[in-house]
């Protein structure tokens, strides 16, 4: 059957849309890092968002989720960075898409002389609402954590390592 | 010469063609991190997938992969990501794929008291059947190694560090 | 309104730019991290290509940053790794481009023994020229550096921590 402009339409769209998605999630990560808040607000779905993250209290509203990263983040000497990985972004309807990614954080704490190194996942829903996409739902569950404190001489010392999980953490 | 809907169907499959194999690459790797060997399984060409990995004993079928896989993997308390950079996908005929990827890797092993750093470049190709893509042959080199351990009370120690060709590697 | 053939066009074109140009800048590091002078001078429009890069002297043409490079690396025993994350890419004119990246760095120096960790953001400019695209700007500033000294024991000490413009940077 010759294919049609409705349907190459309808397979760019899609492209377009998952290429949206992994730019809405880059930039939720990107803005975190620099503790942009209005940014990072703007990439969570006005009513509702519900974000559910290991380590962070549960929140039902992205608001809720600002005031968790005003009263944590932001510390002078804080450097962080988000990468998102190995993406796998799924439309599940005309304005809905499922995403699963693996990230990786790295953050140096120079006050309290701490380096972190996490890995997890996130899993993901988006919306599309007036033409772009939200998170929607934002689940994350660390798959790796290795914190390292830095004595005065500059010898660091695993403070914590593995998963909660694990008979050992935090020896 | 006006474009045709035949000259942007072609196109718009290339597009599509990269993005699954982007996908099938990322798909490996985050089972692998699960140890999901099923899921890993499904990757490779039912029959005579090449797996020459440094450091791994090469493979001619996905079966004795799988084996080595499950011989090495799945250890409590190990924790690991794999993360897929800076992809080259070349489509070389239509159903076969050249791939060249940086690749990140990060292993925790909590009962040993090992911390893992990897990177190197993955060649791969990759071939269409049936509508779906799958690695065909996975080559594997690394570009840099860094292993520590980490004393009872915290203290790491580097005991792998550089290439195998490099003098000091080992000290 | 019906989608034409035409529009169809425009928007496939568009995500072919743009993912011709992440590959140029993945192409980029991947060839910096081997020392690949010719695949990276290639990456850079032949004349004026304004390379701006903390820690690096400003360079207002390829061939000086090519000299940079060689003047600097290549170095026996030096290992490293170059991601490009969370990408950003604005087409901003039918042959001009703006790109936002996260960047994350390892190397490993086994002569003199350190270790880097380095992650940071390139702000580029990307020009169309006979068909093939181009660096016009390369703009980089450093978001988080740890670098470690790893005595003949093994033991590793933090040597730079943080950023320039933390006090306890070179702590």
């Amino acid at each position: 059957m010759a294919t049609t402009l409705a349907d190459l339409e309808a397979r760019l769209t899609a492209m377009e849309h998952i290429a949206a998605i992994k730019e809405l999630q880059s930039r939720y990560w990107h803005n975190v890092d620099r503790q942009k808040l209005d940014d990072v607000r703007n990439c969570f779905v006005e009513i509702g968002a519900v974000i559910d993250m290991q380590g962070v209290p549960p929140c039902n509203d992205r608001e809720d989720f600002i005031k968790v990263l005003k009263a944590n983040g932001g510390k002078p000497g804080f450097h962080s960075l988000h990468t998102g990985n190995n993406p796998f972004i799924t439309l599940t309807g005309p304005d809905t898409a499922y995403g699963v990614w693996d990230a990786f954080f790295i953050g140096i704490d120079v006050g309290d002389r701490l380096t972190y190194q996490l890995s997890g996942e996130y899993k993901n829903n988006y919306v599309l609402k007036d033409d772009r996409w939200y998170i929607q739902t934002q689940r994350f569950l660390q798959t790796s954590l290795l914190v390292q404190s830095i004595a005065e001489d500059g010898s660091p010392k695993v403070v914590t390592f593995g998963l909660p999980d694990d008979s050992v953490f935090d020896k």
